[in-house]
Parts: structure tokens; sequence; C-alpha cells
């Protein structure tokens, strides 16, 4: 790492992982380099031969990290990510920079010179599209066209990138100029992911790429259930934080862990400097709920909202580079009073100030009413729709109820809308809900919503553990991702009970990582069982290091370790701490491998067809009592 | 709590959970009282009129801590723990009271000065059945009588023991005593459990219930796949441990936070004494694994090992009062070469110390050859068997292979011939098991084990979050606790990577209630949501006393909370620590009902129906745009 960092900078976390490095992957239809993280393993020592070795390949990761884990690339928060996109938006001929801010608000702040201290001092004069124009890679998709987006993403979802390149030879890109929005079908290596598989997916409304023109610096990444499954960290401004790097590091922090999408939820007063820090230093895409600023400019009285204030505030974000806003457009006044007599009520914050302004003012949610407009302003600046549940249940008792199911048939009313638009949308999901009612919220949801990709929260399958809401969602979350959800909002373990910590967000980041990886490997993803393999293979040779390094979190791996043995010898014995030397089951499991090999047993089906034969017929001696 | 306790005593957790106490519940057909946990709740005050307030009845909870969360009992580890069941033992005539130890390994043992010091001051002589006598609660259960353990374990399982009172009105005991041997079928109140359910589950084999005579001191529980899924904490010495007290409150502190049962996996030399410490003190039933101890005894040299030698060691080990045994008898020679090709061998401790036995003899598993009369044993004392998957997968890639599988189908063997001798059975399960494979190990073993009751590690559901399994697992634990296991093994965090400290055991426990909570939920076990919704009331009412006083752990639920809002104020606060007063939706749905109430809408049907019409001809006439 170069030492050029203020002592402000050192509040952001850049250390690399521990035995990774970063590694670039050229595209081949766009000039591009994908970001992946390459962990490198030490080889393992042949039982029996000694000195003899041999090597195990290099582990490719999926790596959210971005470029602060890259020890050569400089980071100054004040001046904000590298805008790795900005070419590729500008490239396409429409869209047009403004001269200035388009929101009344953001234009207010600009000139209040009270904030300059606080302000991002870069700011970019703002991208829109041309009049008549359609930015969204939906419409490019639709078109046909196989953006640099989408072919980053190809690559990126692969991660074995060294099969990927045994295998296609170079190959792909040819095919792609040769049969522009074609499947490539029977051509495709089997489980191997093409650009234009992923133009396809997004031509059809399964998949989403939260790209706005103003968030240059976000790496692609793609939310659809034919993907990795993805996960979203909230974050939030508090009160006592004393400095914007701390702020950053909130998402730096989660990136790091895994968050593949930030929202933020921050309140108060700064809320849209503190976005524009946040957004200037996002590797990810980020989500916001644009009512909830709305509200405070009306200083929380929902009945005070108007269509006009929420339109300036849809603007000022997406002037800002949110990727995707939650719009509770689905909260009906005939939903209303479905929820009367649950025991939670409304528990979303959107939905109960949707509601309370429907139930004020007698009319139909204007989010509704107005849902064409703002489809206009989404598709300006390729902000995509992630269509809130507001009336999701937030308890069990709650759950699966016409309420919650009334409002999903309104998104999947509002998705078909969007889509005429070209807009891309994801419907937001519950929530609270018990084992056994979770995948009828995934039939319903690809039922009704055109298969448009699922977001939920959770869902908690238990409520009796505040405390540990980050593993009763964990449960309900790991489920519905196999069965088809494409993105999983994180839960804390202070959920329910106060605002997460630094310790708390990574420990939510890492608890929904292994939901969704183990959606991942139940859906069988290309690619998603090599690293647990290989991480096996490390566990069983007794490479703890390899162990620790190819793990979701290396640090408390080792510090795990390190509690009970911790001397570095331990770290190459050949039994492992629970046991001791005698009792270990991976030695003993060595010895009889390699007793099964010096009595010409085990390794090969043949030979374990002999020991088959020798035991069966040792049976038939030695056991008649049970036959 | 009496003033009585020494220092030492003081080592053990005792303090009763908050809000909450001890409740005894009588039997109708037996002389018993069913220890129960009552958490009492504060009232609900009545939104918009002051002053006025109603009551929330208590909750009662299914208790595992035993008599250490009674203040009114006196502990005293060096005496042990009210020996309950030992009239009930000799009350049934089939029994005596032997006049010495009958292992030579315990008598050995009990004759060494040395170990003076170290032992149990009070061991009771132990009881065997005459000769002749089976002593399972299977063997009576077939018989058609109700034990007391029988009538104790359907009181507990119901829990809502405010229901049951209500719905029965003393009837059962009336009906139980005309009918022996007979389902209540049609006249017991749907959902509520019967003693005579219990004896019939007991005696089909799909529910067993742990209770060596010899361990008077537990209280009745069932496994089985009709009640409450049960967990599984294991607890081990350790070489540092100064007293004997630190290694009871192991066992204690387990129970506490919700073990069912306790595995001691305790190694080294003394484990003899350790065992008897622990379970004189222990209320719940204990399991152990006699091959480690025997192994020991011929100093980790698995071909060392003989029938007699192992067969000294049950019945050391069924005269301390062990109550379960897990017994690697399906370990065939034939099965060892299966696993010659994967990845992670055989990570089953007494799985590989069979499998060397077996090659290093080239003979049939010994436990496999002696199965029936290790049965003579098990029901002498009543000793269930847990038969072990010796070669359950140990990473995602060997899951559901040939050697798992053909050992399962042996376990199934083999429990048909313990219930020729109304021994109890259950059988143990993996492991590490991706999610789209879970059901199908659920499925072979009710098929093959003829519905005995299954008791499952986890399973893991991916291999890449060393520092989380408690996670990784409890996401397998939850979906096969649903599917039908019966009892869950905890996974701790620190496994794969050291020994587990008290905190570890904790967030093993808690993390497997919820597991297991969850599966009760979605099984729809009658009374386990009373729980939740009792909770979500109490947290949609901001009571936060109450919430965290239902909640699994308290302490933590508590500690969270007041990180964030400390002040005794604030835990009676209209508005949660996570919005502040204008966000938070809960306030705002209160006012979306008071809303409602006061126009005539929700609350009721009829009251909804009128509120639907009324936007129904809204939506006719302002939305016609998406029509």
């Amino acid at each position: 790492m170069k030492n050029e960092r203020t002592p402000n900078e050192q509040a952001i976390s850049r250390s690399p992982f521990p035995s990774s490095r970063k590694v670039y992957v050229k595209g081949q239809l766009h000039d591009i380099e994908v970001a992946m993280r390459e962990v490198l393993l030490s080889e393992t020592k042949i039982h029996g031969r000694f000195g003899e070795t041999e090597p195990n390949a290099p582990v490719t990761i999926y790596d959210t990290s971005g470029p602060y884990t890259d020890p050569d690339i400089d980071i100054d928060v004040k001046k904000g990510l590298p805008r790795l996109r900005e070419q590729w938006v500008t490239g396409r001929g429409d869209v047009e920079q403004l001269g200035h801010i388009s929101s009344d608000y953001g234009t207010l702040r600009a000139h209040d010179q009270t904030l300059d201290a606080l302000r991002f001092a870069h700011i970019s004069k703002p991208y829109r599209a041309r009049p008549g124009m359609n930015v969204s890679q939906m419409h490019y998709a639709r078109k046909g066209i196989i953006t640099p987006e989408m072919e980053y993403i190809a690559i990126r979802e692969n991660q074995r990138i060294d099969l990927l390149k045994e295998q296609l030879n170079g190959q792909y890109a040819a095919m792609a100029h040769q049969h522009p929005g074609q499947s490539f079908g029977a051509n495709t290596p089997k489980g191997y992911i093409t650009p234009e598989f992923v133009r396809a997916e997004v031509a059809a409304g399964r998949a989403v790429i939260p790209s706005n023109i103003n968030h240059p610096e976000s790496e692609p990444m793609i939310i659809g259930r034919n993907f990795l499954v993805k996960i979203n960290a909230n974050i939030g401004n508090s009160a006592v934080t004393s400095s914007i790097e701390e702020e950053v590091e909130k998402a730096v922090w989660a990136c790091r862990w895994g968050a593949d999408t930030i929202m933020d939820l921050s309140t108060g007063k700064n809320i849209h400097e503190t976005r524009e820090w946040i957004i200037r230093n996002s590797p990810v895409p980020i989500g916001t709920v644009p009512i909830y600023q709305a509200l405070e400019k009306v200083n929380g009285k929902a009945e005070d909202l108007t269509w006009e204030l929420f339109r300036d505030t849809l603007i000022e974000q997406a002037e800002q580079g949110v990727d995707y806003f939650t719009i509770h457009a689905g909260v009906l006044l005939r939903y209303v009073p479905l929820t009367a007599k649950r025991i939670t009520g409304i528990v979303s914050r959107g939905g109960s100030i949707m509601a309370k302004w429907c139930l004020a003012h007698h009319q139909e949610n204007f989010l509704y009413t107005h849902f064409e407009d703002i489809c206009e302003i989404m598709k300006a600046y390729d902000v995509a729709f992630s269509l809130g549940d507001g009336l999701r249940p937030g308890c069990i008792a709650d759950a699966n109820d016409a309420a919650q199911f009334g409002e999903l048939e309104t998104l999947g009313e509002l998705t078909k809308i969007a889509w005429k638009h070209d807009v891309q949308t994801i419907i937001e999901g519950p929530g609270h809900i018990p084992m056994h009612m979770i995948k009828e919220n995934m039939d319903k949801q690809l039922a009704h919503c055109g298969e448009a990709p699922f977001y939920t929260l959770g869902p908690l399958t238990t409520d009796i553990a505040p405390g540990y809401d980050h593993i009763t969602s964990a449960i309900g979350a790991a489920m519905i991702g196999w069965f088809g959800t494409a993105m999983l909002c994180y839960v804390t373990p202070k959920e329910h009970l106060g605002l997460p910590n630094k310790k708390d967000v990574k420990d939510g980041v890492i608890t929904y990582k292994i939901a969704a990886h183990a959606a991942d490997l139940a859906k069988g993803h290309p690619g998603a069982q090599y690293r647990d393999n290989a991480l096996s293979k490390a566990r069983f040779e007794f490479r703890w290091e390899d162990q620790f390094n190819l793990s979701l979190d290396p640090d408390t791996a080792k510090e795990f370790h390190d509690e009970t043995l911790p001397a570095d010898g331990a770290k190459i014995a050949h039994f492992c701490s629970m046991c001791g030397p005698n009792f270990c089951s991976m030695k003993i499991t060595q010895d009889v491998r390699d007793y099964a090999k010096e009595n010409g047993m085990g390794e090969t089906d043949a030979l374990s067809k002999g020991m088959e034969e020798k035991s069966r017929e040792f049976l038939q001696k030695g056991s008649e009592i049970y036959l």
C-alpha cells in the first residue's frame, strides 16, 4: 500500500485479505477489466513420501470489496473512487451532462454556504438521458445490445476464470458478435454464464443491473435468480458520528465482508450531503427509500406529503446517483383496514407512512396514481424500482395474510407498467414467515410479478429470539434464496432492539453470505461448490492457514483456532485442536486410506469392489445371527 | 435463594430468569409434579383511555434448567440433585439394587484410594433389572403401561397448562384408566398431547424416553417427531479446569439455556469420576460415546479394542446412569473402502476408530456382531441406543454418498433387532449436507429405520464459514427438524477450530433453540406459536421488558437494547430505538388503527368490507390509468 494516506483515511478499512491478491480479467467484447480476488494456497504434503508435495491451484472469489483492497490504488474519500463506468455511459451517446442540478432541494442545499464544510468537494454535474431517450440497462437489453456492464457481470459471475479460459478459448466474443440478441444455447458450455445470457435475462425482466448513470464508481453486478444470490446491507448515519470518513467506512466495511448493495437509510438534517459522500465512495450500488427523506422535509407529518415534494426528492437522489429506490406504491387504500386485526399491524416504515397518508386524505396512494410519472424519472437516470412491501407481516401470526398478498398482486400490476417503460424492477418481500409458509411467498411472487427478481428481508422464522434475529432470519433467507429469491436483505443481531454497531454489521453480512452461498449450492450455481471443496480439502490435509484464508471471515477463523492452540506449529500439526493426536478422526482416516492402499483396496472402483467381495465373504461366515 | 451456598457452589448458575417463577403441575394418574417456568407479564395500557389497562396472562415455558432456577431448592453439587424418579423405578418391582458395581473398571476405580479426593461422595449402589426383567420404557409402553415418566412428559409437552386445565376438566385421568393401551383418538382435544399418546408413540418406536434407572435425578423428556423438537449440547472436560464445580457448571449452563440432553464427551484420566459428578447433578438425560473411553483404556490404539473391554465399559457407564449410548455398529467392513475417494474421508471419531479396527483385523465390526449382547445390557438399565453414523459426510462434496446411505440401511436393520428386545433406539444423522439434499436424508431414514427418531448434527449447509458453523448448521437443522428430525445436536461457533468456551456453548444452545422452535412452528406443534404471539404483542405495545423476558435470551436482548437507549424511561417509551418518535412504524400503525376505528373502519370484518367498498369506489374514479 502506498504511504500517502492521511490520518482521516486510516479510518477506512483497506488491508488486503490474507494470502489474497486482486486480479483483473480483461473483457473480450469491451475494453473492461473485471476485479476479482484470488486466494493463493500452500502445497499438499504427500503422505508417506517425505518432502514431496503437490500444488493447489489458487481459488478465485467474487469480490465486493472494490478498490479498497487493492494496495496499488490510491484512495482519497474526498475525491471519491475512480469513475469506472463514466466512459461507458457517455460513450453510448444518449446522455447529456446538465449545467446544474434539476431538483429544487438539491439546488437549495448546493447554494447553502453553511454546508460548505460538510459538502463533497468534487461534485460532478449530473447526467440525464437526452430528451426522449431511455438509458436503462433493460432498454439496451431489449434492443439486443450487450453493454460493458453485461460483459463485466458475465465474467464476474463465473468466478472460476481459470476454467472459463480453458473452456472457451476466446470463442465467446466471436459468438456474441455473430449472434447479437440470440441466446448461445447449445454453444454455451454447460453452466457457463455468457454476456448474451446476461442480456437475455435483463431483457426478460428476470434480472436487473442497478446502475444509475450518476454512480459510475460502482462495479457492475446483477440481481436475478439465475445468478449468484446477492445480499444487501442497510446502513444509516448516527447522531454521534464525528466525521464523514466514519460514514463512508460503514459502507466500505459492509462491502468488505460481502455486501453486494448498500441501502442508505440515513436520517436527520444532513442526509443529502452524507449520501453524496457514500455514493462517491461506494463500489456497490446504493439503494434508498426516498419517502423517508420526503417525510423529513415535512417534519414527520405523513399527511403533509405531496406528489410534487416526493417527485423533487426522486430527482434530487437520482442526480446524486442512487441506483435503486424502494417505492411503496402497492399500499392501496383498500388494503389498509385488512391490517387492523393483525398482532403487529403495519411494521414497514414506508408502509405505515403511506397508510397514514391514504387514511388522512381518503385518497389512493399517490405513489400508485403517479406511478407512470415515476417511471419517466427512473428511465432518465436508470434507477431501478424496488417495489416495497409496505404491508409485510411483522410477526409469525400475521404471515401470508390478505393484506400482504393483496399488495403483492398490486406490485405485480406495477411491474408490468414499469416494464412497459423498460424500467428495471425488483420486488420486496417479507419479513416474518414460519418455514412451512415460505415457499408460498416465492410461488405467488413469481406468478404475480412475471418473474421479476424477489428481494426479501430474511424472512425471520420465529419471533422469540430478539438479539439473534440474524440467525432466525438466515434460516428463512437461505430457504427462500434456494426457492428463487435473487437478493436477501440482511438482518443484524440488533434488529428490533437498537442500532447496529460495526460488529453487528459484520455479523449480519457474514450471516447473509452464508445464507446466500447455501442457496447457491442448493441451486447448483456453476462454480459455487468449488470454494467449499477447496476449503474442505485444506481442512482434511491440516492446511490450517488455507482453511482460514478460504473462509468467509479469515480473521475470526484464525482467532478461534488460536484461542485453543495458539502456537504457529499447531497450524501445521497433523491433528486438530478438538481431538488431540490419538483421537483425531481425520488422522485415523488417513491411516485407513493408507491401509486400504497397502492392501490393494480403496482409491479405485475396481479395488473397492474387491474389498466389497472380501467383506461379503466375511459377512456370510461371521454374522449369521443377523441374516 | 437460601443463603447457605458455599463459595464453590457459587460457580453454579442459579439465578432465576427475570420476571419468571418455577411452577409445578400435579399429575392425575401419578403422584408427580411437573416443573415449568412461568413468565409474568405487565399490563397493556389501553390507547386513548388514560390510566386504563388490561392484563396479559402469564406464559408457561418448557423448562430444561432443572431445580437450579428454583430459589427454594438447596443445591449441593457434592450431594447431587434430588432423586426425583427413584421411587418410580423401585415402585415397579422389577429392579434390584446391587451390592456392588458390576464392571471391572468401575470396581478398580472405586478401590483406588488415590482417587478419593476426586470421587463423588454419595455414590448409591447401582440398580439393575431383576433377572429376566426388561426395565425399558418401551417395554412398559408395549405392555400398555402409562408410567409416571409418560404422564410427566404429556403435561410437560403441552406447555400451556392454563388451556389444558380448561379443556380437560380432569377428564384425561379417568379416560386413561378406562382405556389402557388404547389411543384416545376422538376424545383428545385437538392438538393436546395425552399420556396415552406418549405411551403409544414409545410403544411404536417413534419416540424414546432416555431414562436410565441409575439416573433418577433427570426430569422425564421425550424424543420423537410428534413432540417438541429437542436439542443436545456436547460438553467435555478440559485439561486446565481446576474444580469439579466447573465441570458440573458446564452441564448446568447448557441446560439453563435450553439443552434437552447433554452428551459428555470428556477424555483423559479421570473421565469416570467426572462423569459421576455430571450425572448426579444433571436434570437432563446424559449421553456418551463409550468407544471413546474404551479407546483410552487401550492407550488410543484402535486395533487393541476388544468386545470384552467394550462390554465392561458399557456396564461401567450404565451403572453410573448414562441414559443413551452412541454405538457405531453400522460401520461395516464393506462400507469402509467406499469412503476412500471422499474429500474428507471419515470424520466421525467413532466411525474412524471402528473403521481402523475392522481393517486391522479384517473382521466385521464387533459392535455389529455383538449387537444382541449389547441389547441385553441396554434393557437391564434402560439405556437407549443412539445408533451412530460413523460414515457421515464431513463436507458438502461427500454428502448422500454410498457409504453414508449404506450405513443408514444397516442402522435400520439394527433398529429392528433393538426393538425385538424392546430397547429404545434413535438414529444419528449428518453432518454436511447442502439444502437440496437434506430431505432425502429424512425420507431414507424414515423408510429404512421404521420411523425411529432421527438425531442429526446440523446439518451444515456449506463448508466455507468456519467460525460461524452454528449458523451454517442451524439452517440445515431447522429444515430437517421441520421434515421430522426429533433431536438436533448443536454445533458451536468453534466447530472445526477449537474447544468451545462458555460463550460458545451458550451461542450454540440458543442457536439450536431457534432452529428447534422454528421447526416446531412449521410442524404446527400445539402451543408453540403462543410464545411468539405473546412476544410480538409485547413488542407492538412497547412493553420492552416483557419482550426481553419472553425471549430465548433475556440478558442479551436487554443488553442490546440498552446499548442504544440505556435509560429506564426508554423501556416504556412509545417508540423504539431504531426509528425515533416521528419515524416509528408501530406508532404510525397505532394511529392508523385509531383513525380506522374513529371512521368506523377496521377491527371487524363487516367494517373492513365497508372500507373496501369505499376504496373500490375511489379506485374506479381516480385510478383509471391502470385499469
